[in-house]
């Protein structure tokens, strides 16, 4: 399949590296290419999967059946925009809206009654957006046998077909269908982005960015 | 252990009954004693527990060793105010800021930048707050073998000592020792009361209350 992914960050990194490992073909769009290119940490990535390609982001939608937002929560809407036609294309957005303004541990840029992937779905009404892997570190993201035994992943979009799509991606990346939970529509965005403090305090107790959360059914 | 508890609602009195029958001391505050003991819910709980006494929420500080609030978010304030003199006193803070002005799902009074939790801590700077229990049903809260093997509670507070009081509680209650993570201070009540969307989503997907999450460490 092909896919775009938006973001230069150790998220769209991880996972275009994961996903063109599967096979699909991939894209990874940015500003700037030519100053993006020569980031230690893109040569190095870039050097490990020649396969990925650093292009412009406005070539990106061209580019993708499926577009990954991994931009940054607040810059996510102007990343979309200057993607190019999103209409009819599931865009998975994967991001959170950490601020930092004043310092560690961040608040979210928006919360309690509206979320990332809502704004993106009422920007882009008629691209069929999926809110999924936004509740856990890159690296579990892309490899969810890091974590042993059952643990969940979330998804929720307004578009069936779409969630099937990103849950078929998130197949290929390791996630067992049972291990996809559909929490609805895109409201049920908020709910994922606002678990962000909860997963930051677990972080504490787990000691490391390694950990996901089991649903436990009674 | 002289425990009162702060609200009638099904939390209240499900924690009450609950300590009750594990040996405590327990009185259940509220504005107006007359008018809640006709209340059908209560007047078949006050049959079914007849240990525990209804009491003016005036009284209940001076009973309670330990004092946990089980109203409503919002109230949460005015009913420790009216509860009597908290200094030194540990206060379990077990609500969740929940706003149905605009229907269902709800929203939260309070999110992102502040809790309840942290409210209570700055309007009572001399009691020990400690967040707890908030993250699931009241079923399960008082009976954690509802839901099958491995699953966590969480207890946030600036008072190592208040915590383990309440750690304490939590034993009584069944939550093994291990089930209780400690997610630091009181700040962490945020990342606790934020998770109620998800646990809305949750229980949409479980198709029940009686569920909970487990932290799994990768």
């Amino acid at each position: 399949m092909r896919i775009a992914v938006l973001g230069t960050g150790i998220v769209g990194r991880t996972l275009a590296a994961a996903l063109a490992g599967r096979g699909h073909d991939l894209v990874v769009g940015t500003r700037d290419v030519d100053a993006t290119a020569t980031r230690p940490d893109v040569a190095e990535w870039q050097a490990a999967h020649p396969g990925v390609r650093l292009v412009p982001l406005g070539e990106t939608a061209a580019h993708g059946e499926v577009v990954v937002n991994a931009t940054s929560g607040e810059g996510t809407v102007a990343a979309v925009v200057a993607a190019g036609d999103v209409a009819g294309k599931v865009v998975a957005d994967v991001s959170n809206a950490l601020d930092f303004s004043a310092g560690f541990p961040p608040t979210l840029s928006v919360a309690n009654t509206d979320s990332i992937g809502e704004q993106l779905q009422r920007a882009f009404p008629d691209a069929r957006v999926v809110k999924t892997l936004n509740t856990m570190n890159a690296s579990v993201m892309a490899d969810p046998s890091l974590v042993p035994g059952e643990h969940h992943v979330f998804v929720a979009g307004d578009d069936a077909e779409a969630k099937a799509v990103v849950t078929g991606l998130l197949t290929d990346l390791g996630w067992p269908a049972t291990s996809v939970l559909d929490l609805g529509g895109i409201r049920a965005a908020r709910s994922t982005e606002m678990y962000l403090p909860l997963w930051l305090s677990l972080m504490g107790v787990a000691g490391s960015p390694a950990f996901n959360i089991r649903l436990v059914r009674g």
